[in-house]
C-alpha cells in the first residue's frame, strides 16, 4: 500500500519560550525558542525514524509563523497541508515553560487563544489530502481548541477514514482547555471510528470512570468500541530530572497484552514532548510491520526515554540508535560505556 | 507643591522578543527579552533622571506578568497602580522585533491583542489616585487599544486634571492600531485639557491636516487648545545603524520657539523607545524648572540620543551623564575621549 | 501595628562573580554576576513573599553601585536608607565563586576589604528610621567587618529596640571575618536585646561552647537571654548536587519545640543564600502570626529548599507556590507532577 | 512546462566554523556553525524566493553529515539527490571563518580535502534524476575539487542538457583550488553547453585573459559559445563591515545589457554567500519569467544586498521583501524608515 | 638528576567540537571548542601539579593551528618540540563529542585523518631533546595513526630511553584506529624498554589474551618485560552523569600491589580526558618519590576523579587542591561542605 | 647579544570585566573577563610578534590570581618573575569597562587600590633577573601606584640598566592615580636612564608644560636628557567605533623624525590596550633592528591599528599578518578584499 504519506497528522504548532539552564521565566532575560506542538512532535518523531510524515494546521503568514514552517523544513515533515493565515490578527500560540529542580516542580504559562490555528477549516485543505496517507493521527488537545476545529477535525477523521486510512488518537488530556465530562462526550463520538487508541490508566479513570485493572480498563475500550491497538503509557516521577518510563499495548485483534521493564532512572533534560515521542515510536512500529504490537512498545518505549535526554519539544534521533538501545535495553546491560 | 508622584503614565507592558545581534526572528534559536511600552519607556526614563514615577496599567498575574512587574520595580517606577489580572486568559502582550542593516530594514511583529491591559477598568484604581501625581501621561497608543481603554484613559486624563494634574500626551500615531480619521477625531476630544503635547510634524500633516511651515503647524495646535507646550521630533534615517536626531518646542504662553543642533551620527544600537526616551527628558525639563522648555529640549533630545545606544526599548542613564553630554553638545565637541 | 515596613536589615551588598555551569573560576571567559548580602537576602525573599522590606546600607554612587542599587530596586527592597558612597574610593565588595561536582567541593574567593560598607556610620541615616518598622534583622557577618560597622550596628540594634521593633539577628560565623572567641564576645552583648535568634547546632557548640542535646543548646540560649525564639537549621550536603535540609524552632515562651520532616534530595543548583531564605520564611512566618512558631518553620523550610533550585544568591519565588510547596510536603507526596 | 524541480544544483555541503562577533579564530572558545557551500547557497536562496530546488551532493552518514542534511532540510530544498557516505572516513569538510575589521580583512582556513563529497561518482543517481529538473547549476570550485568530481561534474551537465534543462555556470574562481589555466582550460570545455553564465570581469580578464570594456568582454563569450545570458557582478569593499554591490548583465538574444545603481554602503554583518545569493536571485528572475534579465538583474542585485545583512552562508529572506526592496531601490529613497 | 623537563609526552592535538549542555551535534548551532590528545592531556596535568612538561608534535602553521598552540601555552606546557607544518594541506585533527544523559550513551564521531601529525619525522626534532627530559610519555594512540608516526615514535622511545629517560606508555586502545591484534604486535615491540605501563584490565584480557585474576594479569606483564611498575584503571559507568572510578598499582621490584576505595559517585560533567589524567597524576606520584606506588596511585585517582567534575578534556586543578581532596577520601568523609 | 628575554616589562595585573555587546555595566547580567595591564599588553603583543619576553609583578596565590596567570601563560610571556601573594588579602586588582557609541562615550570603573601588585617589593625578585633581558619596560601607571611600587620600580631600572638593558618608558599618564606636577617630578627624576621614551604631545604640554610645535616638543626631551628614541602617538576619536592612529618617532642619535600616513577609520572593536600594542611594534621594530626608527614606527603603528579590532585588552596577531598590513598601507590600498 504505497502512499504519498505514512503519516499525517492535525495539530497546532506552538511556540514555546524557555529560559536557559535552571533560571525561573519570572526573571530571564533569555529565552530559548522551541516549536512543538502534540501532533507535529508525533510527526516529527516518526520522520526521523523513516517515514513520510506530513502536518495539517493552520500557521500565521508573517515571519513567527515563517519560524514554525522552517522548524516543520527542519524535521523534514511536509508542510503541503499547513496553511497560511494572512489576517492582520494571525498569531501562533506562545506557551512558557521552565524546568523544575525538586522540590520545584515545572512551570508552565500557556498563551494560546485566539491563534491561527483557532480559525482552521475543512475547506482549508484540497479533497486529495484525504487518500494520501495511510495514517491520520490527531489528540484531545486538537478538539478542546474551540468548536470549529473541533468540528473540523472530526470531519477530517471521518474523511479520512472513508479514504482508508488508519486513524490514530491520543485522549492527551489537558484540563486547562476542557472538562472531564466533555472530554468523554466527545472522544466518544469519535471512539467508532478510532484503530489505534492512546489513553493513559488515569485519564480513562479520572475522565472516562473505567474502573477494574489496567488490563481491564484498556480492554473495555476495545470491547465497546472497533478499537484494534488500545496503549497507555505510565511515567514515575521520582523528581523533575529523574523519570522512569513504560506502557503496556493491548492487541484487540489477538486479545492479548505486551509490557516489558520500564526505562528506569532516566537522567532528565526536557520531559515535554516525551508523550508525543512514544506515539511516534509506536506508530513507528506499527506501519512498518503488520500490527505488530511488541514493535510498537519497544519503539515507543526507547524513543520516549530518548526524547527525555534532549532539549526542546522534539525528539533528536536515528533509527539506527533507536535500535541500538532496544537492544541494549532488553539486555539489560546499561550499554553507557563509550565505543570508541 | 509635594505630591507623591511628579509623574503617572498610563499604558501597556509588552513583551519584546528580539534575536541576538543581526540574527532575523524567522530562524533564530535565542530570544532576549525587553519588557516595553511606550508610556513606561516615559516613567522608567524620568525615575531614572530622578523623578517620582509610577505606571498605571493592567497586567497578569502569572509568572511572566511578574516577568513585567519585575521590570518596572528594577526601573524604581511604582507599581502601587499595576493592577493584576487573575482571569485565565490574562496576558501580556508580545512583539517580536528584529535590528536592520542597510538596505535591511528593522522587521516588527505584534502579537497584543487581547491582552489583561485590553480589559482595564475605571473601576481598578482607587480615587486617591488622581491626586497623588503632578503631573500624567498617556499616548494615541493607549487611546487605539480598544473602547473600553480608550473611554477609562479619556475619563482618567479628565480626573487627573480635575485633580490639577499637568496632562502630557503624545499623538504617537500607530497605522497599525486605528486609522488616522479615527485618531484624529479622538485626540481632539482630549486636547481641551491637554497642557503638554508632543507630535511630530508629519503626523500633524498627515493626521491632522495640518499645513504651513512646521512651526506654523506647531502654534496652531496652541491657537487652537489651551496647549502649553507642543514639542516635535525629527529623526534623520541615514541607516538602521545611524540616525540623527533633535527637535523644536514650542512655548505657548511666551509665543516662543526653541531648537538647537540635532545630535548627528548616532552610532544607534536599537531605536525603540527613543521617542518615549525624548519625552522623559523633556517632561524632566518642564517638571523640574518653571515650565522652562529650553531645558526641555536639552534633556529630551540628550536622553533620546542617549537611548539609541543602548539596547531594549529602556534607556539606561545618570542625571549626571545626561548633563555632561548636554554641555559637551552645546560646546561643540564629540566629547568621545575617555578620561582615567 | 501598621509601620511603613514590616522588615529592614542592615548589610553589605556583595557582587558577586561566578563561572557558567561547571567552568572553574581559574579559567572561565565569563562571569555571571549576582547580587547578594546575606542580610540583603532576607530582606528579599520577605519581599518576594509579600512584606514591606527595606535595605540600610552603603554602596559605591558610581555605576557598579548603581547596579547593585538595581537589584535591588527590581526585588522590591526599598532603598530609602541605602546610602551613596562618592568617595573616590568608594568600592563594591566582590566575592568569586563556583559550583562544586563530586567530589570536587564549591570554591569561593573573597574581595569584600575596604568596601564602602566598611565606612558606614550611625550619621548616614535619620533618626525616623528607627520607628519605621515592625522588625529590624542583622547578622554576624556585619558584626565582623569592622570596628566602626560593628559600633553603627550595635548603636543601631540598640535605637530599632527602643522604637518597640523586634530585633532579630542570626550568627551566620564566619571564619574568614573573625574568630569565634571574637564572635562569642560581641554577640554575647548584644543577645539581651534580641528576641528572635538563629544559630547552628554546630556554631552554638564550636562558638558559644555549649553542650547537651541539640534541644538543651537551644533552650539554653532562650534561658541565658530574654530571646523568644531560636531557630537552628540543619542541612546535609550528601554532594554538592544533592542535600537535604530542615530545622528546628524553640519557642521560649510556650517552652515548645517544632519540627517537621527534612526536605530530602534536593536537586542542588546553587546553594548560597539558603540559610538567608530560610531567615526569610521564617520571619515571614512570624511576622504574619502571632509569634506562630510552626508558621515560621513550614515557611522557612520551604523557601530554604526553593532557593536551592535556582541559580544565584537570592529566592525566586511567590507566596502561592511556596505555600503550595508546604501542603505538599505535609502530604508527603513530593507533588512534582505537571498540573497543565 | 512543469518538471518536479524548477532547480537543481550539484556542489558540496561545508561545515564553517566562526568565532562569534569579533572574536578571532586563534582564540575563540565558542564556534558557530553554518552550513553552507556555494551551490546550496543558490538553491536554498532560490528556495526561500518559490522555487522547488534540489542539491545534488555526497554527505556522510554519520551525526555531522546529518547535521548537514537537517540545514539542507531546514531550507526547504530537497535531499533525494543527497547521497549518504557510509565509509568509515566519511568526512564533512570544513572551514573556518572571522570577519574582518578595517584595517583588519576577514579570515578563512580551508580543511576540505578527503571530503565525502570527493568520492561522488555519477552512479550514485539514478536516471530519472536528469529529467526532473528545468534548470541545472553549479560551479567552479565543484569542477575544481578533484578529476573525479570534475568528470562526474561534467557528464551530469551532459545528461542533465540532453534532457532538456537550462546549464548555469558560476566561474567563482578559487586559486586555492587550481589554476588559472587549468581552470580556463576545463570551463572551456564545458561553455558549449552552458545557456546562463555568470563570470566577474575580473575573473574573465585574469582567468580567461579577455581584454576590452567589461561589456565587450561580457559580449565575447556569447559570441564565442552559445550563451544566452552572460552576468557579471561587482562588489566594492570600502571596509569589511560597509560594500558596495550591483551587476551587468547580457541577454545575447537581444544584444542588449542591462544595470542599474549600485547598492550602496550595505552594512554588512557577514559577506560569505552574498555572491551565490545573487545568483539565487538572478535565476529566480529568469525562471519566473521568460527569460527576463532586468528581473534577473533586479533580483539578483537585492538579494546579494540583503544577504550581506544576515549572518552565516545562506540569506534569510521572503519574496514580499525582496520585492519590496526592489520597489524601494527603484524609487531612490532609502526606505529605511519602520512602518508600524 | 635536574632535567630542563620532568617529562616530555608525544602525541596529537585535536580540536574537540562539543554542543553545549545536552545538545545533540546533529542539530547545534554552537559548538565550544576544546583542544585535547591523550598525551597533551597527561602533560597539562602534570604541568598543573608542578612538573616541567612539554609536548612532543606537529601542528598546522596556520590560524586554527595556532588556536591549539596557544591552549598549550595555556597549560604552561612548552612547545618547544612542537612543531610547525606549514603545507597547503596542513591540519588540525578534528573530533564531534556530545555528552550522554541515561539512558542515551555519549556520541562520538571522528575526523582526524590526514592531519599534520601523520607527517611526523624523527627529523622534526632536534637531538638534544633525547636527553632534555627526566621521563617521556606516548600511547597507542599515537602508535596507531600511521605507519610513518608508529616509525618516529618508537625510534624517539629508544633514544629517549639511551639518553636515560623513563620510558611510560599506555596501551589505551582505540578499535576505531587499529585492531587488538596488530596493536599486541606493535606494543610487545616497545615493551622491553617499557618502565612503565599502564593497562586496564580488559584491555589486557581482549587485546594480550591475558587470563588469571587481575592480579594475575597485572603481574604477568612485569614477569615477561622488565617493567617496574603496572598500573590498571577501573571505571564502574552508572550513567553518563554518574561514574564511581579506581585503580591498581603493582610494583614489579617490590612484588607488592597497591589500592584504595574508589571514588563513588562522581557527579560527572565530562568523563573526556580522565583516563590521561589518572597518568598525570601517576607519574607526578613517581617523578616526585623515589617510585612510590602508592603516591602514584593516590595522586592518579584523586586527579581522575576531580578531572570528570569540570568540562572539557583537560583537567583544572591546583596540587593543593588534589592534596586536599586526597586527605578527606582517606578520612573517609565527603568533604564536601565549604569552609568560609 | 643573546640572553634568556628580549624584553622583560614591570607592571600590574588587572581584572577588567565587561557587558557583552553594546549592555550597560549598570545593568548587565554577564560580564566577559579579560586579564590585561599596561606593560603585560606590551609584553603580550611583542611576544606575539616573535620576542622573547616575560612579566615581573606580583599576584595573588588564589584561584582568581591563578585566572591571570594562566592568560600570562597563554600568551607565551614568562611568569618567571611574576611572584605569588599568599596572604589573606591577596587581591587583583579589577575595573569594570563599557564600549561607547556616539554620543555616548565608553564608561571605566577602577577597583585597583589594596591589590597584591601595590606590596611589591625589589626583595621579591632574584638579582639574576637584572641581567636576563635586552630590555626592560614600564610605564606611569606602576610609578603612580603608591610610594613602595614607586620606589621598588625606580630602584629595578636603575639595576636594569646597570646591568645593561635598555630602559624604555611611558609615561601613560592617568589623572586618576596622580596629579600631573607629582608625574613630571617623579619622571624627571627616571628620565636621566631611559633610552626609550614615550610621551604624547598632549600629555607632554599638560604633564611636563612643554611648548612649541610637536617636533620641537619631541626633541625638547633628547636635548635635556640621553633618550635615544622618542615616540608619540596621535589618535583621532571620530566616535567610539571610528579613529584614526598614527604617530612621529625622533631618532636623537641621527635628529630625525620618522611619520607616515595615519591608519584612517579604524573600525573600533575595542580600544583598550591600543596604545600599549603601538609600544610592543615599535619596541619589537626597534630590538630586531639596528634602532631602525622607521620600522619601530610602521609596527607600531599596525600593531596599534590591528589591536582596535579586537576584543579585550590584548592584541591577537602573527607577525606575517602585521607585515602584510605593513606592506598594504604603503602601498595606499585597502587591502581588504579576501583571497581564497
Amino acid at each position: 500500500m504505497s502512499k504519498k504519506y505514512d503519516l499525517l497528522t492535525l495539530g497546532e504548532l506552538l511556540l514555546r519560550l524557555s529560559p536557559q539552564a535552571n533560571e525561573r521565566m519570572s526573571r530571564t532575560k533569555i529565552f530559548e525558542q522551541n516549536i512543538g506542538g502534540a501532533e507535529f512532535n508525533v510527526a516529527a518523531g516518526a520522520a526521523q525514524l523513516g517515514l513520510k510524515t506530513g502536518l495539517v494546521g493552520k500557521i500565521p503568514a508573517h515571519a513567527i509563523g515563517q519560524l514554525a514552517r522552517n522548524e516543520v523544513h527542519f524535521q523534514n515533515v511536509s508542510d503541503e497541508y499547513l496553511s497560511h493565515d494572512n489576517s492582520a490578527d494571525a498569531r501562533l500560540g506562545v506557551y512558557y515553560y521552565e524546568t523544575g529542580a525538586a522540590p520545584r516542580k515545572p512551570g508552565i504559562v500557556y498563551d494560546r487563544k485566539h491563534s491561527s490555528m483557532t480559525s482552521l477549516s475543512i475547506d482549508d485543505f484540497p479533497e486529495e489530502m484525504y487518500s494520501s496517507t495511510r495514517c491520520f493521527h490527531t489528540c484531545g488537545i486538537t478538539l478542546a481548541l474551540n468548536e470549529q476545529v473541533r468540528k473540523a477535525a472530526i470531519e477530517m477523521m471521518k474523511r479520512f477514514k472513508k479514504a482508508g486510512a488508519l486513524i490514530s488518537f491520543d485522549v492527551n488530556f489537558r484540563g486547562n482547555l476542557w472538562s472531564g465530562a466533555k472530554a468523554k462526550a466527545c472522544i466518544e463520538e469519535i471512539l467508532p471510528i478510532v484503530d489505534i487508541f492512546f489513553c493513559s490508566d488515569s485519564t480513562a479513570r479520572l475522565t472516562f470512570l473505567k474502573e477494574g485493572t489496567p488490563e481491564e480498563v484498556m480492554k473495555s475500550f476495545a470491547d465497546e468500541y472497533p478499537i484494534s491497538v488500545v496503549a497507555a503509557t505510565q511515567r514515575i516521577v521520582h523528581s523533575p530530572k529523574r523519570h522512569s518510563f513504560g506502557s503496556v499495548i493491548y492487541d484487540a485483534k489477538k486479545q492479548t497484552f505486551v509490557k516489558e521493564e520500564m526505562y528506569k532512572d532516566i537522567e532528565v533534560v526536557d520531559r515535554i514532548g516525551s508523550g508525543d515521542a512514544y506515539i511516534s515510536g509506536a506508530l513507528y512500529g506499527l506501519l512498518t510491520s503488520e500490527n505488530d504490537t511488541r514493535k510498537a512498545l519497544q519503539y515507543g518505549n526507547a524513543v520516549s526515554a530518548l526524547k527525555n535526554t534532549v532539549p526542546g519539544d522534539l525528539p533528536s534521533m536515528t533509527l539506527c540508535e533507536v535500535e541500538e538501545m532496544i537492544k541494549t535495553h532488553q539486555e539489560g546491560d546499561n550499554g553507557l560505556e563509550m565505543k570508541r
